[in-house]
């Protein structure tokens, strides 16, 4: 008997019907003779009309009760599910973040889980009940304040959960059938990868792959928690992310672990946009000085190029990519510092893409970066920026041109599968 | 400087105008020097859809499961008005029942209140805060579940912070101006009742009245906290319920205590059903099977009537009045004991209305009871059942001569304003 953690997205629970067919798929689970819990997270728009509210009511709403009204929403898709699983003869009972012990900082909208104790879901669970668990929202310690995980906080929910219960595996249901060696609206022939690892995940998740958020990786990775990435729509199974790769024969006997693949999958990401600072000085601590301004306007700088000096002019480029959401105040922060750092100029420019190579061995393969550049060249698409891991080659291209790269780029390492990827309507949040 | 709570229902903050028009209620009062409480009741018909969706889900939704559903609405409504005064330059902050400390028993769907330990609202008003409060709700000690306090849940919440807080007034806000001496709607020319006492205000609402429940009224009276109904779309005085009549000069000064009007009001009540246990053996110990039977199929006996026994049978008839929703399971289990008491046969009639005069010292005006049926007989109206208590008379009529009845008694009290009553679009809940 397993103990299963299953996490349900808000196009999974957006109205009476859906919510009866999750009902129907967590009782078979339960019947086949698993424990139970499940996470959810509120019911498809509900979250988007609550903030709607709240914009009439006032423009600049206070966090601390932008999260009790947010909370609202799984209240209800939680207790909606527990009375359709009832309703199925199976028992269930619902529970909010504070009840099923998710200990959060004090952050709100974006709080970060300090501690899970699940006690009430572990006696819930041993005596025979489903507990369904409210995504994305938690208590802080002592003063018992609402707060929410921010964005993917659901997924995080339920890995912290089934790391809290020791439980065998965590399932992520959403509209697609796992992850993808690239994605299907750009790619039809992906495939679904069947297997992955912590590392690679994290590296496809950083760099763009919108089918698990990077926090919820991070957890599943520091606590072992093998996650399950697949669709409430069919039976099929997904990916698995975990710490090695193994098969296990029909027989259910484990083989040998198969080298794997030494290529995962090709990611993209448009969210970002490069900021150039043109004739920088060429002295030691300039470069850190120009860091520490931007990390002092919050921006999460990804990757860095800094051209060689001129040495005549003893001057310097440096370029960064960061999300798009920190670039104004990014540049309002340079700008603020030009004359005693002494550059000459900004440039920003928000039509940039990114196309990550993700896939193990990647460093003792030296033939992997030759072949992603020369598919690049040969479909004619210009390389701006490179940056490599162990296990990630990423490169910057014009934003017009990404989806041609991710498409020679995919084939280019036969990554193509032999039918077209199913892609279901809705997006998973 | 005063501590206030205040009481909003659903129909005064049923979309974002009426939250940012209640905000400003309330900041005007914190302006005024006053400390601010304010309980919420869920915006307009968001309760009623919330029921509605679980029953699209299941037929009979567990009542725990409810409770985490309904809460949802107070959620909602409470942090809109916390947004709606911060964003008028107010600090407000709001909490749940749980943070509020209002402990119930675990009776979902119609939960008591066993103790209420308001610190965090204490704390939050002395640092100057407005303190948003979920009426309808608590939790239960040791578990933290929620609980719903059931019909007019929100109006005991109030009071009950109130007591707790040692507050100097709760106001219960709705869409009416206070309490009238009979419903307007029957009598346009009802006069709204500037101060009433809380026994009369009990016999009000316990025959009828609507403008408060009667547990919260119960709840005022242990615990001596006056209650000031009043509208929230004007600024007028309300009525205020509290132990004892007294006035005030124009100057603040105290006056001697008038003697208070004898006659309160009219109140009316269209809920209730008339039960005849035809042909009972005149026996002792057959009368208190019989309610026996009836106190364990859960109905609430208002009214009781025994005829005179005849002697040649030695039988006689037994009449009661109970609320219509308990009717047919206390049909079923007298039918179940007819055998057992031996009695000839059962009549019920739903058609039936209720009046009741209510006002101090009734008893020691014998006047008073003599007028009442002479303006009945004058207006040709049958009497079927009479009761009475210290402050109250109550007839039971036919439910279609009941308006007549009301208007009639009305007027024989001379209890008819100079003016028509204003009566607001709208119902509170």
């Amino acid at each position: 008997m397993a103990l299963v953690v299953q996490k349900y997205g808000g196009s999974s629970v957006a109205d009476a019907e859906s919510i009866k067919r999750v009902a129907k798929r967590i009782a078979e689970s339960k019947r086949a003779g698993n424990d139970v819990v499940v996470v959810v997270s509120a019911m498809g728009d509900t979250t988007d009309e609550l903030i709607d509210l709240a914009q009439q009511i006032s423009p600049v709403p206070p966090q601390r009760e932008m999260d009790i009204l947010l909370t609202a929403g799984e209240r209800i898709s939680m207790s909606l599910l527990a009375m359709a699983i009832n309703n199925l003869g199976v028992k269930a009972k619902s529970f909010t973040g504070q009840q099923a012990g998710v200990i959060t900082d004090a952050v709100h909208g974006r709080a970060r889980i300090v501690d899970v104790v699940p006690a009430r879901i572990r006696e819930t669970v041993e005596k025979g009940s489903v507990a369904i668990v409210a995504g994305f929202q938690g208590v802080t310690q002592g003063t018992n304040d609402v707060t929410t995980l921010g964005r993917g906080g659901s997924d995080t929910t339920a890995v912290a959960l089934a790391a809290g219960l020791g439980a065998d595996v965590c399932e992520i249901y959403s509209d697609v059938d796992g992850v993808f060696t690239a994605d299907p609206r750009i790619v039809p022939t992906a495939r679904k990868i069947d297997q992955i690892t912590y590392e690679e995940m994290l590296e496809m998740a950083a760099s763009g792959a919108k089918v698990l958020v990077l926090r919820c990786v991070e957890y599943a990775r520091r606590y072992g928690v093998p996650i399950h990435v697949r669709s409430s729509f069919t039976n099929k199974d997904g990916t698995i992310v975990s710490s090695s790769l193994s098969r296990t024969r029909a027989d259910g006997s484990e083989e040998e672990p198969m080298e794997a693949p030494i290529i995962s999958g090709v990611a993209h990401d448009r969210s970002e946009a490069k900021i150039t600072v043109v004739g920088v000085p060429d002295v030691p601590g300039t470069a850190a000085r120009l860091f520490e301004v931007v990390a002092q306007a919050d921006a999460n700088i990804d990757m860095i190029v800094q051209n060689v000096s001129v040495a005549a002019t003893g001057l310097t480029d440096i370029s960064f990519t960061l999300p798009e959401q920190d670039g104004p105040t990014t540049m309002a922060a340079l700008t603020a510092v030009q004359g005693e750092i002494g550059f000459d100029s900004l440039q920003y420019d928000d039509q940039v893409g990114k196309l990550s190579l993700v896939g193990a061995g990647m460093k003792s393969h030296p033939g992997v970066s030759a072949k992603l550049f020369g598919a690049l060249r040969d479909a004619g698409i210009n390389i701006e920026m490179i940056s490599t891991s162990e296990i990630r080659i990423s490169v910057v291209t014009r934003a017009d041109s990404l989806d041609d790269a991710v498409r020679a780029v995919h084939a280019a390492f036969d990554l193509d599968g032999e039918s077209e990827a199913v892609v279901y309507a809705g997006t998973g949040r």
